[in-house]
C-alpha cells in the first residue's frame, strides 16, 4: 500500500502493545473475533488502524488462504432489494457487525438461475470466506452448490430443505403469526383472512402455519391468498380475497410491504381501516409507521438477526458445527387494527 | 463443480463448434468481449452455457490471474443506496451488461474512510478485475489508492481531481442544467433559484456551472442553496431559499430526489407548483413521474451510461487507455413547470 511504502511493517506485537492486550488476543481478532470481549475487540481494531497493521492483511490472506470478507447474498430479483426495506436494515446491520471485525461486505444479488451460477462460481473460487444467505427459497440450488463446496454459510430464516445442515438465524415466525391472529380475534374480528408470502420461503410457510394453528377448526381456505413479498402482490391478493369473501373483517399480511399494497386496494374499494377491515403486518421494517393508517405489525429484531448471522458465520468459518438461533417477535400496535 | 464431475471437460473448441464461430472469437469473448459483434457474443455465451464450459472458469482464472468479476463501488452512505432510485437503475444496467459477459457483479458500499480502506484492500488483493466507481467525491482516496495499485476503473460522472487519468461516462451536466434554466426562463420566470448537489461532486459543480452560464449577468448568489443529494437536504435547502428570497418563482434542483424534498417544503408553505414556484429536477429516475405534481426534469440515459461503463471497463482491463464518454440529456416536461 502506498502510505506504508517507506516504513517498517507493523507486526502483531506492535498492535498488541498499542492495544494493551496479548498477542493471542490480536490473533483471535484477526481470525474472526472469536472469544474476544467487545472492549478488547474495539481496542485491537483501533490499534490495527493506528499502527497501519491493516496493510499486512493482503499478505496474511495469502498465508491463511482467506479473503477476510463475506458476501451478503440475496437470492431475489434486483428490484426487491430496493422495494423491500427489510433488506436495507439487514444489510446495514451486517455491514456494522462486519466493520467491527474489520471485514468489508460484498453484496451479491442472484435472482435468476444464471446469476446464481455466476455467484456460486465466484464464491467457490475463494474470493469470500463465507456467505450470509438472505431470502432463501426451498431447495435453493446455490445452497446445494455451496454446501457441496463446503463454503461456510448462515441463512436468514429457516433454510427449507437444508434444515440442520445450514446455520440460521430467524424470528419465531409461527409464534409471531399466532400472536397477530390472536390480536385480531381479540379485537372482535370474525373473518380473519391472510395474505401469505411465497410458499417456498420460511416466512411464507411458517407464518401461514401460525395463522392456521391459531384459528384451529375455524380455518377456511377461502380466506387465504398468496403474494410474493412485492407491494403489487399484496394489492392483487387483497382484491382476490375481497372478491371471494366480501364478509372478511380482518387480514393478517405476512410482510409490511405486501400490507402496504393491501391498504391501497382497501382504500380503492372505499373500505375503512380498521373500521371495515383491520390489517396486521409482519416486520416493522420502517415502512409500517409511514403508511396510512400506520400499521399494526409484528416486529422482527432485524439488526439483532444480522449481527447474530455475522457472529455465527465466523463460528462456522472457524470450524464449528452450524447452530440455529430463533428470536421472539413483538406486537407493535398502531392504528390499523 | 459438482454437476460436471463425471464428464469430459468441454474445451474452447467445443464452444466454438456449438456457437459456429472461430476459437479466436471464443477467446476474445472470454477475455472481455472486445472486438466481438453482439450476435457472436450472444452465440458464444449460449454455447458456453449449453456445453457447460463455464465450469472451467475457475481453472482459467488461476491461469489468467483474473477473477472474472467487477465491483460496483458506491462511495456514499448506505442509506443513499436505498433512498436515491438512480443507483438502482445504474446497478441494474451494470448487472445486465455484465451478465452478457458472464460476469457476476459485486456491490460494495464505502461511505466512511474505514469502509473505503477495507474496500481498497479487498480490491487490490485481486478479488475483482476492475471497479465501476459510482458517485465519486473530489480527491476520493479510494481513487488514489486504486490508481496507485493500477486497478482498472471507470467512473460514473467526471472524476474530479483525476480527470484524464480515470475513464468515465457522464451525462452532459453543464448543457443539461443550461437547458433546464432556459426552459424556466422561457416560461416567464424572473427569479430562478437553484439547489445544487455537494460541490465536491461533478453533478454538484457542473450543474451549478450550467445554471450560472445560462443566467449570465443576472446570476445572484442569494438564489443558490446546497444539498447533499438526500431528500431531507432538498427540503432544507428549499426552506433556506424561501426564507432568503420570498420573491423566487422557480427553482432548478440538481437531482429528482432533492426536488421531491423541495416539493414537500413548498406544499408545507402553501405555495402552488407551478403557480407560485416552478420546479425543475435532474435525472428522470423513476421518482420524477410519481411525485405530486409530476416533475419536469432532465433525463439522464442511466441504462446507457452503466452499459457503456462496463464496456469501457473491459477496455481498460484489456490494457487500453482511459476514454471519456459524454451523453446528452433530454428535457422531459411534466406539470411542475
Amino acid at each position: 500500500m502506498a502510505e506504508n511504502g517507506g516504513r517498517r511493517r507493523p507486526t502483531i506485537k506492535d498492535v498488541a502493545a498499542v492495544a494493551g492486550v496479548s498477542r493471542g488476543t490480536v490473533s483471535r481478532v484477526l481470525n474472526g473475533g472469536h472469544w474476544v470481549s467487545p472492549d478488547a475487540l474495539a481496542a485491537v481494531n483501533a490499534a490495527i488502524r493506528s499502527t497501519g497493521y491493516a496493510a499486512n492483511r493482503h499478505a496474511r490472506s495469502l498465508v491463511t488462504g482467506r479473503s477476510n470478507s463475506v458476501a451478503f447474498l440475496l437470492t431475489e430479483p434486483h428490484q426487491l432489494l430496493f422495494e423491500d426495506p427489510n433488506f436495507a436494515v439487514l444489510l446495514r446491520g451486517a455491514a456494522d457487525a462486519l466493520a467491527k471485525l474489520d471485514m468489508p461486505l460484498l453484496l451479491m444479488v442472484a435472482g435468476t438461475a444464471e446469476e446464481r451460477r455466476r455467484v456460486t462460481e465466484y464464491v467457490t473460487a475463494g474470493h469470500v470466506d463465507g456467505v450470509l444467505l438472505i431470502s432463501s427459497h426451498r431447495d435453493n440450488q446455490v445452497v446445494a452448490s455451496l454446501l457441496h463446496e463446503q463454503v461456510p454459510m448462515v441463512a436468514c430464516g429457516t433454510p427449507l430443505g437444508y434444515e440442520g445442515k445450514v446455520a440460521h438465524v430467524a424470528a419465531d415466525d409461527v409464534a409471531g403469526a399466532r400472536e397477530m391472529v390472536r390480536h385480531l380475534l381479540d379485537r372482535g374480528r370474525r373473518h380473519v383472512a391472510t395474505i401469505t408470502g411465497p410458499l417456498d420461503t420460511p416466512g411464507g410457510v411458517l407464518r401461514l402455519q401460525g395463522y392456521r394453528d391459531e384459528l384451529g377448526d375455524s380455518y377456511d381456505e377461502e380466506l387465504v391468498a398468496h403474494g410474493d413479498y412485492t407491494r403489487a402482490s399484496g394489492q392483487r391478493a387483497m382484491a382476490e380475497l375481497l372478491d371471494r369473501r366480501p364478509d372478511l373483517d380482518a387480514v393478517f399480511v405476512a410482510s409490511d410491504l405486501m400490507a402496504a399494497g393491501a391498504l391501497t386496494t382497501l382504500a380503492a374499494r372505499g373500505l375503512a381501516v380498521p373500521g371495515d377491515v383491520a390489517v396486521g403486518g409482519f416486520d416493522d421494517s420502517g415502512l409500517a409507521a409511514t403508511v396510512q393508517p400506520p400499521l399494526t405489525t409484528m416486529r422482527q429484531p432485524l439488526e439483532r438477526i444480522s449481527a447474530e448471522m455475522v457472529r455465527l458465520l465466523n463460528e462456522v468459518i472457524n470450524g464449528q458445527q452450524p447452530a440455529a438461533v430463533t428470536y421472539p417477535t413483538t406486537l407493535i400496535a398502531r392504528s390499523s387494527t
